[in-house]
């Protein structure tokens, strides 16, 4: 016997989902299988609301339910700090900091010749639209490996002719973890980066 | 900021399933969130018509969109044996080694007085109106643990009398696993139920 044909289809869904392989797909369909039928609505409706309801902010780009964004309208926030990152996630893990109280710029991706993005493919030009007196400074948040690199000199190379201040996130030895384990480009960089104490 | 209400919902439904924890029903969320319209709206049907759909079969209580299920129908298989497992998911496993060829009967369940699960609340009823004079022999398939080994004693004491052959699967060292790595009651079962070559 075959699994029932929606049972497959919904296992064929799952298995899609990052991180979920064969085996764990058939066992989280056997257990939706077993949910009460408000819950498994409830579950249905919610992939609807998510597509109908969440959208990119017109000016960050991040991910809202109201356009413009929370933070691009609020009146609490430092509007002289921008910091650019790639993703709209990113955002949430810089917010959980509670620490940066500037605005934010989603770029959506990074310079990466070999997967075909170019600059033209990011969200520039809208920052470059948002960069006026009141900006100060811009950090470029991107992600310490090659391409985040080369977006953020990228990046740097536009913006400097602006007259503002950008910097980049430090790179080091994350919190918590043992110099033993941490590989060698990232030792070389927390010693470049050594600060005073 | 927050994650968006809907966001933050789907988040808190996939982090209720089953192996997926807080940081990868975030990855998961933001990965529903970049499906195109048409995708995400088949998951959610995908959803609704498993739970419309599929059923228990009255018959063997497998899972299935037909009722009686496609084993309990049909003609090729041998009605002598019924094999007796806990889930609708273990008569998935056992038909992928296209061996056994005979009826299921689910229990949904073992007895467990730790969980309040008595022999009244499997699907022993039912299995009690399935043998007649055709059967031979019933298979007992539950888990090798001590929920699984009690049910199958309880199975047999009530079985007996009805005059039909009542066998155990073989508990034994697992096929392609090494032998230093294998608990010692399984080695016990594996030397006690050594076979003649």
């Amino acid at each position: 016997m075959q699994y029932p044909e929606t049972l497959n289809k919904l296992i064929q869904i799952l298995k899609s989902l990052p991180g979920i392989g064969p085996r764990m797909a058939e066992r989280v369909a056997m257990h939706i299988l077993k949910m009460e039928t408000p819950d498994i609505n409830n579950f249905a409706y919610t992939l609807i609301d998510v597509n109908q309801k969440i959208k990119n902010c017109s000016t960050c780009h991040a991910i809202t339910e109201i356009d413009p964004c929370e933070i691009c309208t609020s009146t609490t926030r430092d509007t002289s700090i921008i910091c650019i990152v790639e993703q709209p996630s990113d955002i949430f893990a810089i917010e959980k900091t509670n620490d940066f109280h500037g605005l934010y710029h989603v770029l959506n991706g990074v310079i990466s010749p070999i997967d075909g993005i170019s600059p033209g493919d990011l969200n520039i030009r809208t920052l470059l639209t948002r960069i006026n007196e009141d900006v100060n400074e811009i950090i470029v948040a991107t992600n310490p490996n090659v391409e985040g690199e080369a977006t953020s000199i990228y990046l740097a190379k536009i913006l400097k002719p602006l007259g503002v201040k950008i910097s980049r996130i430090a790179h080091g030895v994350p919190v918590g973890s043992d110099l033993e384990y941490i590989d060698s480009m990232t030792i070389l960089k927390a010693f470049e980066g050594r600060q005073k104490i």
